[in-house]
């Protein structure tokens, strides 16, 4: 038995008892029924994925997967393939929008090296859990192989488990990959049969003329692949080091009882493939926000889900997941904290 | 000269240069440029309000002014009139969403009697700074003279300068009053020319039964006022103590360079009065979230302003604008924080 399938055997429905009592809780506090809104509903998810009526978040650990993309061979990004490496060293240094943004929230920040092009090895404090050197060019093979899909998977595992044994109760994931909405856009076209025009967006900020570039691409790919194989071959065929390791970490997560606040584009891609595999992951996903990349709306219909924030950011890196943070944490202290009608001698609603 | 013509002399355009650096600052940060959407441009806007490239909005003040208001007696709220005085106990006793919230962000919370219809005199830890007991019933009569009206924005002033006297660098308004939202919807439909049916929505939950009536008993309020008259006059007929002291709250904000995150649709309605008395206060308000009350999409379009959030929320007490207040603190941070492209070796977008 496969690690996978270990781990799918391992996930189970969210909690109906928790979920009712934490309904039942909000109903008593001193304010109009329903009148926080997604705030409530937050609160109850949390509740039913948590399993406690009165669920913590805190602390959140956030993991930035990073790995390069054969594809960029063919010009779909506005920046170079080392960036990548670059940025992992900013990462480490504490310098890029993520660790910020993971210090606001108290959270741990770890990055992992799944398969930069150039080893990140000797960059200090980067875990390095490399599957091979960046992914094959999907416009003319595969990325990588089935027991590279496999292994990748394996990586996201064992960083939620690093998590957990740090005391984490919540996960954000991230993620680093010149070209990676090019491999994210060609696993949605696959699993939505929307058209490569459909689901192309511009990632850091590409022009007209590169963009149209970048849907040609996708097309081979697209037209190369058979995007009617189970999930795991399809991400074989199309998919990423870091995304997969994303999807990993998503079904080790859910097995786990812990949310998941998904980011951007990639980040939704690789839970939707964890819904493939697995369609009671989604109950443990929190959308944290709409970016601006345009197939991120429909990633976010694919999985059925509202995001929490919509901002216009188009970073990744788990940011936007990181800024819709404070959301959770503020739900689960409404739901511990506020007085009830009983308590506090107001009158409720006339009902 | 009046308080109010003092404050409005010291109300002064928001930094261009402060706005500038902020801007080419964001720009060679190690992320694509304008990556962080609306992140960015909160940081540029808070540069410009507080006149420091490098804007700091911590620690926040949150005020809730509660007051009465003499059109419940029209039967236009799910709750009698005695909530505002149990929900202003529940606020000094630390119950309510609000002081959860407010804890969240590491805020001072100062409750305000501005005009319960009891007084709060002797409920300990709340500010009395009472104009009258509750307004008229705007449906038959003004709401308040023009001495009191004068008055009550004189309270909203004190208020900002304790905070001030706090150190604290920014300001969440909330509000507490059975029936606000009709006076709220009065003065809107008086400022926009729009119809009560428009602006009349369910406060804090009415059936559609009551809906109607509410809308009957704007329409009459409307009809016997002079919605042409000054601003200042128009606040006489149809607003509420509390609305008022948020109004002066925002000048003096404003005037302070202290940036004011609105809340829902009261605490907008307040700010759109102000800038009504002098237009420069637009630049020193932040939209925190977009309520479900039917008329507070008309009051942000009446500012021209995209709120930060925007999540069903339709409690007040200043809850959205500390739900939104995460945001504020983030954007000043990743300006403060992340390397630039030079210190971090990063690559920078081929231009």
């Amino acid at each position: 038995m496969s690690h996978l399938d270990t781990m799918l055997e391992r996930i189970q429905p969210t909690c109906a008892d928790s979920r009712a009592a934490a309904l039942s809780r909000l109903d008593q506090l001193t304010k109009p029924r329903g009148s926080l809104g997604r705030l409530e509903e937050l609160a109850v998810e949390l509740a039913a994925i948590t399993a406690q009526p009165l669920p913590r978040v805190d602390p959140p650990a956030v993991v930035v997967f990073a790995a390069d993309h054969g594809v960029a061979a063919e010009g779909v990004s506005a920046y170079p393939q080392e960036v990548s490496a670059q940025m992992v060293a900013n990462f480490a240094a504490g310098g890029a929008a993520i660790n910020v943004l993971a210090r606001q929230i108290g959270a741990h920040l770890e990055v992992v090296d799944v398969g930069v092009a150039t080893s990140c090895k000797g960059i200090d404090g980067v875990v390095i859990d490399r599957v091979r050197d960046g992914t094959g060019n999907i416009a003319v093979e595969d990325a990588m192989s089935d027991e590279e899909v496999q292994a990748a998977l394996a990586v996201g595992m064992r960083a939620v488990e690093r998590a957990r044994r740090r005391g984490c109760r919540s996960l954000i994931l991230g993620e680093m990959g010149i070209a990676n909405t090019s491999s994210s856009s060609a696993l949605l076209a696959a699993w939505t049969g929307l058209r490569p025009q459909q689901v192309v967006g511009r990632g850091t900020g590409i022009d007209d003329q590169r963009l149209a570039h970048k849907c040609h691409v996708i097309e081979r790919a697209l037209a190369r692949a058979d995007v009617d194989a189970d999930p795991l071959r399809v991400m074989a065929q199309l998919g990423g080091l870091e995304i997969t390791a994303m999807t990993g970490a998503c079904l080790a997560a859910a097995a786990a009882r812990l949310p998941v606040v998904m980011d951007g584009f990639i980040a939704t891609v690789a839970a939707l493939a964890a819904t493939r595999l697995c369609p009671t992951v989604k109950d443990y996903l929190i959308a944290g926000h709409r970016s601006d990349e345009a197939g991120h709306g429909h990633a976010l219909a694919a999985l059925d889900v509202e995001p929490l924030l919509s901002l216009g950011l188009r970073l990744g890196e788990g940011s936007g997941a990181a800024l819709a943070f404070p959301l959770l944490h503020s739900a689960c202290a409404v739901l511990a904290e506020m007085a009830t009608f009983a308590d506090a001698g107001v009158a409720d609603e006339p009902s």
